[in-house]
């Protein structure tokens, strides 16, 4: 079997219909981006994906990284590969012409994630962290930052890392301990951080970390928490290597999956202080990092999705060879409604990612004010919805991979053990799944008093006309399902609307339901478009 | 924390209110068995399983059971932990007297097994084989097979495995190649299995091999299968060992899980033939192995619900001890909601397996043949419901479990991850949980046109009038939700049985949500008679 073929005919189905490519490539800035040139992107991405990343995902689980003598030796061929990506200019797809940057949309950038994600989940984060580290400097970094740091990393020849959890400090960030005092020019850093992915590793001669940390005169709480930027070698003014800064690996974690991306416990400042720059301005940091995490929850969610199509691809593929009683296994109902469970739920989370990814390119790029907002709120809302719903997705299809092969599933050499080992951290990492169905309720919902969730029910419920006008009875089904999800949809809103300022816990113990129902009716709309779509489609 | 605590005082009150322990106890040959005989045994099982099985849970994963010139070594420790587990006598609980068993109910037996398992899934799986194979060779093998090989088989001094299963057979064991000729007084059985549990190991000096085979003149598919006795060391006619038997193990499987636990390929002689003793009538293998497939559904139904039980035992300490936001973080109501939703689908899951295990010694035990009838009736039924409704909860709350720790859940030392990892086995070995829901479908509900299902529902039904009577807002919830389910149930019947003779494909494609409804309105109406019980005993 073909161990991953990434589903460009899908992919760009989605872009298409899914995520509005037309208006992105619309947009100011993307007049040299035809549909042409994004098809040739995707086809490139899809041979790298399929060729290089790939092929390394067993024997990365099987080697994992290691860390010797304080170097994270990394799985034979990531360095090969990722030198390649670097080549590639995959690194700086979207990133600022200013930088270094392709200055491609999102939306697009979001598309190949699929695909490294897919292919290697391991591998891709490396790459999401990078992006992630680039878009919170070029935000919130000041020139002296920006000039001497974005380049090098925009092109992935450093990487970025983010440094947020401490033993104590988990979801709860205001209970960060790491100390960060004034020097000449500088601050030095010295402190714990674990769970630092990439924290360490032999892919590139630099990395930068961002770091969470608390200056000495810092109020309490998440109030007081400061961003810098960390880097493992410093930079002479003239873009060279300096010397090596006071930071190190201490060890690295042994995990459920993604055995080859390094999970690193990091030590700031044993020998008296790391060198940090000031990211944004004092006891702002954790805004500045938001830029980063917010980036990255999209990324985790394209993870979701990717691995999800993976584990479905490789469980279709032994379906159709595996042959019980006479018959290949996938002609067996119960085998064939696993297979389209997963598969109806993977296009409809590429739905809901691909449309959130247009909206950050309309909500950074729109030249109508009101635009702008509307999709930064369509962002906004989407973010932990894409994140959760797309991860809870993941482990289900990644276990759903795992029953169609029966017992052999179950043998790690098959490999969809490990899609289910390497799926269950996306539920975990970026702000688990409860933070985001937390953050949903209390931050998306809540704050607006429900005005853009209710105004987004509202344009799924303008599919309605279409639908009916179909005439066919798939679309009259599609109508009527959509017509009870968004009816639940709507009253779920309301009732934690007017739940939640008075019994906070009790909405609060909902937010799990609600986030699922929110993906679930995105989803089914999404769905419902592209049948719209296909159906026209083949009309013509 | 406590590694494993088994929850006695939970089992106590499923067992008296959920599978009616009275009534056990009266059955004939129960005389000498009191409810305090009862908690007696309970307690000693549950200090066998919290101080003896449970710790060797973690190091059993680390080392796993490893294959040395055709000699399995266990992980340290479960030499000694079987063998006093035989000395024991929990081997040989429910065995009838003749065979030097204790005769005590199947009743008891889950329940000590549900412990076995939660506190190690590995080892436990050896006696649920050894047992499923007691009953395979009693109710099966001529007397003499059962006098030269049951009375060690039921003390656990030898071990029982079950051999089905071929690259090329799985679900499919009609297209079993094994081969059996007939020699002098014994058969030559020759070809390979797979997936054998416990194969070969060190734990015990002889072991069982029950195995399907086909004769030379056999009828082609499932009706020409017959099974065989085919123990690793000959018994001489004393009882003594004699020379080894030809078949060997010729690998263990790398697994996701229950490392601990070997899962060998078999080969049958490859030096002429291995001997073999015909169990049963040639030809009437499938119909024997089911008596310890059936068996063995059961005991996998009891393994999923101890690993939910273990998992769930393990977030809650965790929650309660990591602080976060200046709270325990079993304080935040998305915590909670995990937390309880395991904890009331695993009271729910006991309450079915329990209610199923009491049938068992109804069906073999009661004085009444109609009763006798009803209650193998039940057995039939609920034995898909237990197996496949328990091991999706297995996986459900081990991935709850893991979700609760956060990061520290995808680290392997937590020892949340392994649950994960074991409890998915439960899920497709002993037939895939499809195989469950096909089995309900085309056996247990098309074959008497829902009779017993109907019966059962009516059964449930009963309860109505209580829960009205009680009077409490809570019973009035209970009842409402019981009614919903119960219409729910009996229009997912009438619908089966109306489209399985026509379209059975469509109905076989509905047949896992069929099964989950099944179980989730068992479990509901179970969970009702317990807080009926509970408040009784509140009130009392």
């Amino acid at each position: 079997m073909t161990e991953y073929a990434a589903p460009t005919s899908e992919i760009r189905f989605a872009l298409d219909h899914h995520a509005g490519l037309a208006e992105v490539l619309a947009l100011p800035g993307q007049e040299d981006l035809t549909a042409d040139l994004v098809d040739e992107v995707l086809n490139q991405a899809a041979r790298f994906a399929d060729e290089v990343l790939a092929p390394l995902n067993r024997t990365g689980d099987l080697q994992g990284s290691r860390l010797e003598n304080g170097v994270v030796v990394t799985p034979d061929g990531f360095r090969d590969a990722y030198a390649a990506f670097v080549e590639a200019g995959w690194n700086g797809l979207p990133a600022a012409a200013d930088h270094g940057g392709q200055a491609l949309p999102w939306l697009l950038n979001a598309a190949v994630h699929e695909m490294w994600q897919a292919a290697n989940l391991s591998f891709g984060l490396c790459p999401l962290m990078n992006q992630g580290a680039a878009t919170a400097i070029a935000a919130h970094g000041d020139e002296s930052l920006r000039s001497r740091f974005l380049p090098a990393l925009v092109a992935g020849r450093w990487t970025g890392t983010m440094n947020l959890t401490e033993p104590q400090a988990g979801s709860d960030l205001g209970a960060i301990k790491t100390r960060a005092e004034a020097a000449a020019g500088h601050y030095l850093i010295t402190g714990q951080k674990i769970f630092i992915s990439y924290g360490e590793h032999d892919l590139a001669e630099n990395i930068l970390h961002l770091v969470l940390a608390r200056l000495p005169d810092a109020p309490p709480g998440v109030k007081g928490i400061s961003l810098f930027l960390v880097p493992k070698f410093l930079v002479n003014p003239d873009g060279k290597l300096g010397q090596r800064n006071d930071l190190r690996a201490v060890s690295l974690e042994h995990k459920l999956g993604i055995h080859a991306s390094p999970t690193a416990v990091m030590a700031y400042g044993d020998g008296g202080g790391a060198v940090g720059y000031l990211v944004g301005e004092e006891n702002d940091g954790l805004a500045c990092m938001f830029t980063m995490m917010n980036e990255a929850r999209l990324g985790v969610g394209l993870q979701g999705l990717g691995v999800a199509e993976r584990a479905y691809q490789r469980a279709r593929a032994y379906a159709r060879e595996r042959r019980q009683g006479g018959h290949a296994i996938i002609d067996y109902p119960d085998v064939r409604r696993m297979l389209l469970d997963a598969k109806a739920r993977i296009e409809a989370a590429r739905g809901i990612a691909y449309f959130a990814a247009a909206a950050v390119d309309k909500a950074r790029h729109h030249p109508d004010a009101d635009e702008r907002a509307w999709a930064q709120a369509q962002v906004d809302l989407l973010t932990p919805v894409v994140k959760a719903w797309s991860t809870d997705l993941a482990t289900a299809a990644a276990s759903l991979g795992v029953q169609v092969h029966g017992g052999m599933g179950y043998i790690e050499e098959t490999g969809a053990a490990q899609h289910l080992r390497d799926a269950r951290i996306t539920q975990i990492y970026e702000g688990t799944n409860g933070i985001q169905a937390s953050d949903l309720l209390r931050r998306k919902l809540a704050r607006d008093d429900g005005a853009a969730a209710r105004r987004l029910i509202d344009t799924m419920a303008d599919l309605d006309g279409a639908l009916k006008g179909d005439g066919s009875a798939d679309a009259a089904a599609a109508r009527s399902a959509l017509a009870d999800g968004l009816g639940a949809l709507r009253r779920a809103t309301d009732w934690m609307l007017a739940t939640y300022p008075s019994e906070p816990d009790l909405a609060a113990a909902g937010a799990d339901a609600y986030l699922d129902l929110f993906g679930t009716v995105v989803g089914g709309w999404q769905l419902a478009r592209g049948a719209l779509a296909a159906a026209a489609a083949a009309a013509a």
